[in-house]
């Protein structure tokens, strides 16, 4: 493990300005901690060491010092290289025989030991200096040495670890986070939560407040974890988020509530989902989908890292609708192009059958996106396999066509593109030599979706070649607005249901299609869309308890008592107001560029639920369970259950 | 409710010097904002007004400014005083025809109704200004009006409120909140968690680190909430502090953590207990006894309140054994004296029965409190409360005793008590003319112990009659040390359990003692007490494997395998370590003089651990449980049961 992470390090080492690369342990301390605008912390105030290991330049020259780390190598039994979460220090181990003891000390120790040692900051012989080591220019000469504790073991060879899988990781993870990218993820989402309180607390007037866990299930909380009360059949529910307490504390004129709040969801197994997950949590009073905005603009620029390129505001804005006809999808990846273009019109007198048959429906449209170099990038098989998610995932056909490349094996049905059509293709879409245009037709919605699709997956075929499409330094901010606040239930498409969920007020200019067509109604709901994930949603609120009676029975036909409370609430005087909420794990993790959201959690579970460090969820004796009055049902084919279960000895991947 | 709390408020308005007691609005913005060495932050930013009601002074005079706020009374149809979270504000109600539509909606909207109001800040006419409103010397002379929200009804008449039981405060919380002293609660609160992360983060180079609360059941865990999973049999657990991961994070080079930790414990019905409750929770590596005092005493005295007296560091510090001997309890309240004294020297010699029985054991000893006015204060009644309790609680018979008071209801054995014994009595517990002697017998901690309740109940006595023996501005801090390590089980005395927590060091001088003694090992805990409350406690934890296992194994017996992360992690090169954690609701409770945590805490459970406003915890349909494998054991007697459950037309209080 650590020769590896050596190596990464020196690797990073070598390239200061890498954006996305793991960052050294100087760099790291220094973008984080200097540059940004505070008082620089004392990191060795109250503890038993002057100074940390990589802070320790020409600048101490001549200084006495006293440092605490881990032994990260030996070289020779001359120099030990000693560790801390700041970086990396040489110390001389001394040779003469007064020393004997602390050089026993040094060169007994095994890797991965803590020691303290206590010495002079002197400088590196001439043409022995380290420019790659941001401390390279000197090194401790020791005068004395105290082993605080022995690695015993480790648990597995440690050349061997990088190459584990990550349930290895998981399982010591406090060996894990001993890496410069954890300890650099782990620091920076701490301060960037700072940087954020900061700004909502003391600039903007934000009050931080707690809101319970232990709640009561809320309507269609389908994905909430349950916890037995000791009441018989009684149960609290772990909320999915703090929804219902942010709009009370508005009733209860708080006016400006913030929370970095832990939520839960229990989806079963997710690859990227985490039972429990963090959301910057934020409601306002007297406010509208333009103010929410501005605050959230303002606090992602407040809050960025130092060593990014900064964020520029106010972020773009795009219309559902418009991000579903241009890109196919509601969380746009607005950082590359190969946008959707509707080319019904080309059509209207092809002789491409199933382009005739889909115009000829009520909602039938031709859809095309223009693959940039697709023609010399993509292979046969990748135009396959392009055909085959579309048909498999939205049953839609998918026709390549090579307008301008001189490729052979170009469709049968292309042919029979004519040549007017193709010239006033080739203008719409801006095609160049070398690019291919996927096309395909139906439903709107439907054709969009697939070409979404589509167009993330050709990004990715292209990007294994080589082609830079987005840029792993640029972050492309995009706010999605004028969603619907209904949608057809999938169940049963008559009925409908919440878009987002039910305390989300209508668009002002469609109220009053409440009351005659509520699936056209358009909502005040926002998402904030970050690279194509959506890193936060929020809307304006219904404050009027009528309106929001209304939407519950008559619309959604709820159970109205479950939320009495909030209904009265509104009636109580409740204050105009709406929010937003951030997903954290997912903003820290395209910011740090990690490949799972789990590399920016200390202690994640893995994508079965597990714990694999200590094993949870575990068994629990039935007499711990009396006083909850519950019992385990136990399956009646156990067998096939047990290949469900998950043993520490057979990790999971 | 709301004529109640404004009395309330002008009552503080009279006091703006008062300490304890509900802060007025215009107060509350200043002394948490103004003072606070931070820019003030904009309380108006995003949003439809352009100043908050609270703000407004004569420098304002001449503006047009944007309210938005409450409707909290109206005189006459002429003037309307607007309240927000910041304070009231006069708005003068246009009489003139023209402006007949404004003077409709403020004089027809109901009290607590929303409005946006725009005007000009005008002076009040001379002899009209009301010095006790912060906003007195100004009024908005308006333009124009809007109802945000009509209050359509609030659940009880208004005058009542205030006079409600707890029970309904909780079941109409989003109107509680509206009163100044939640307003004041809620915000101090926020605003000292932030400067405590200023302190920790910005100043000395914590980590905020999130740890997970679906965790593993710990050996010993009986008050651990269980939430099944959906593996059948397998259940999460909510920890009741993140002990194992923040030791964890140590093992992981993180070097300094913090977090602000929702914590979990289910005790049942407990008056002042919350199921969840929130922890400054913090670990540092290679730190000291010492180095922890040091960062706490900075942390309070940077994030203390600044409208009370600033905080004197170092806090003053007592081991346990001194503790018990002088106040008869772990958490002394060192506000006021009534120490205890050992007497038996004494008595060596005494006639009198009960002592001399006392003294004749291994361990007897004699103990006395001397009640200052105890005789002028103290009636028969409370003399025999006094002796009832002691009876009841310890099974310790006390002696009354009126050494220089002319009382005649002396109890005739302390008649038996010789001059000579008075004389010294006199001079040891410094007994004044109507004091009275408080004296009791037998084994030590017992005597201690019985002696420290006596004494906090006869300063409740002498309090309800007027002595001020515990300042209320007065804030005693005070470290405890040198606990025992270990403490006879209580249902098996032979075997040892944890004083505190298994991962607890013990004394640098006492670690030989544990392989001979171990019930005589101190350990390097360390409580923080406030005022006579337990507000903080942590220690140095064990970081050696092999010591930890000897202590969960051979002394502890506990199943070892339960932790084995724990152990194995100590083994792959922990550093030396320790921490803390600080119950931040109690600290708030004492903070600001609430009578209850619930009062520090927006939405607390009732002492059940119900939530009063939305019925949790509540029944769930069979199949909703399904899912996770469990099913309800309904108890054999439903109606005994039943008496135990809360319907919220029968409030808890």
């Amino acid at each position: 493990m650590f020769s590896c992470w050596l190596s990464r390090l020196y690797w990073a080492l070598s390239k200061p300005t890498g954006r996305t690369k793991p960052l050294i342990w100087g760099f790291l301390s220094r973008s984080l901690v200097l540059s940004s605008q505070r008082r620089i912390p004392e990191l060795s105030s109250f503890v038993a060491r002057t100074n940390t290991c990589g802070e320790l330049r020409s600048s101490h020259l001549g200084q006495e010092v006293t440092l605490c780390g881990w032994i990260q190598y030996r070289r020779q039994n001359i120099f030990l290289i000693l560790r801390d979460f700041n970086g990396l220090v040489q110390v001389v181990i001394p040779q003469d025989e007064s020393a004997a003891s602390v050089k026993k000390i040094l060169c007994e120790a095994p890797v991965e030991s803590v020691v303290q040692v206590s010495g002079i900051v002197i400088s590196r012989p001439p043409g022995q200096e380290n420019p790659k080591m941001p401390t390279g220019e000197i090194e401790i000469k020791v005068k004395t040495a105290k082993l605080l504790n022995s690695c015993k073991k480790l648990p597995f060879e440690i050349k061997d670890f990088v190459k584990k899988t990550e349930a290895l990781r998981l399982q010591y993870r406090y060996l894990d986070l001993r890496s410069s990218q954890m300890q650099y993820n782990l620091r920076l989402r701490s301060q960037m939560v700072m940087k954020m309180r900061e700004y909502l607390c003391n600039l903007h007037g934000f009050v931080d407040v707690e809101t319970p866990t232990l709640f009561k299930r809320t309507p269609g909380g389908a994905k909430e974890f349950v916890i037995p009360s000791r009441e018989p059949g009684k149960f609290y529910s772990l909320p999915q988020s703090p929804q219902q307490f942010k709009q009370l504390l508005m009733v209860g004129g708080l006016d400006r509530y913030f929370q970095v709040a832990r939520c839960y969801r229990d989806e079963g197994s997710r690859p990227d989902r985490q039972p429990e997950f963090t959301q910057i949590d934020i409601e306002m009073s007297f406010v509208d989908q333009t103010g929410i905005q501005s605050l959230i603009e303002g606090l992602v620029q407040y809050s960025w890292p130092n060593d990014k390129d900064p964020v520029v505001v106010p972020f773009p804005s795009m219309t559902f609708a418009e991000a579903l006809a241009s890109y196919g999808t509601d969380k746009p990846d607005t950082r590359f192009g190969m946008k959707i273009v509707d080319i019904s019109d080309v059509f209207r007198n092809t002789e491409v059958r199933f382009l005739q048959d889909a115009l000829s429906k009520p909602q039938g449209t031709v859809k095309a996106i223009c693959i940039p170099e697709g023609a010399k990038y993509l292979k046969r098989k990748d135009i396959e396999s392009i055909r085959k998610s579309a048909a498999d995932r939205f049953k839609q056909e998918v026709l390549p066509v090579f307008l301008k490349a001189s490729r052979k094996w170009n469709s049968p049905v292309a042919k029979l593109i004519m040549e007017e059509q193709g010239l006033r293709l080739i203008r719409l879409l801006e095609v160049q030599e070398e690019d291919v245009v996927l096309l395909t037709a139906g439903e709107h919605e439907k054709a969009c979706s697939s070409l979404g699709m589509l167009r993330l997956e050709c990004a990715d075929l292209l990007e294994a070649e080589g082609v830079v499409l987005r840029d792993p330094a640029l972050f492309s901010f995009l706010w999605v607005v004028d969603f619907p606040l209904f949608l057809p239930k999938e169940e049963n498409p008559k009925e409908l249901e919440s878009a987002h969920h039910p305390f989300t007020a209508p668009h002002p200019s469609d109220v009053r299609l409440l009351y005659t067509e509520p699936q056209k109604v358009r909502s005040q709901h926002y998402d904030l869309v970050l690279n194509g994930s959506e890193i936060g949603g929020g809307s304006i609120r219904i404050h009027d308890a009528e309106l929001q009676r209304y939407i519950l029975a008559t619309i959604l036909k709820e159970d109205v008592d479950l939320l009495s409370h909030l209904l009265q609430a509104l009636d109580c005087g409740a204050p105009p107001h709406g929010g937003i909420a951030l997903g954290l794990d997912r903003l820290m993790c395209l910011i740090t560029g990690a490949p799972s959201i789990r590399d920016v959690i200390a202690f994640p579970k893995s994508f079965r639920g597990h714990d694999l460090m200590s094993n949870a969820p575990d068994s629990i004796p039935p007499e711990e369970l009396k006083p909850y009055h519950i019992q385990v049902s136990w399956p009646t084919d156990p067998e096939a259950e047990k290949s469900s279960l998950n043993h520490p000895c057979h990790p999971e991947s």
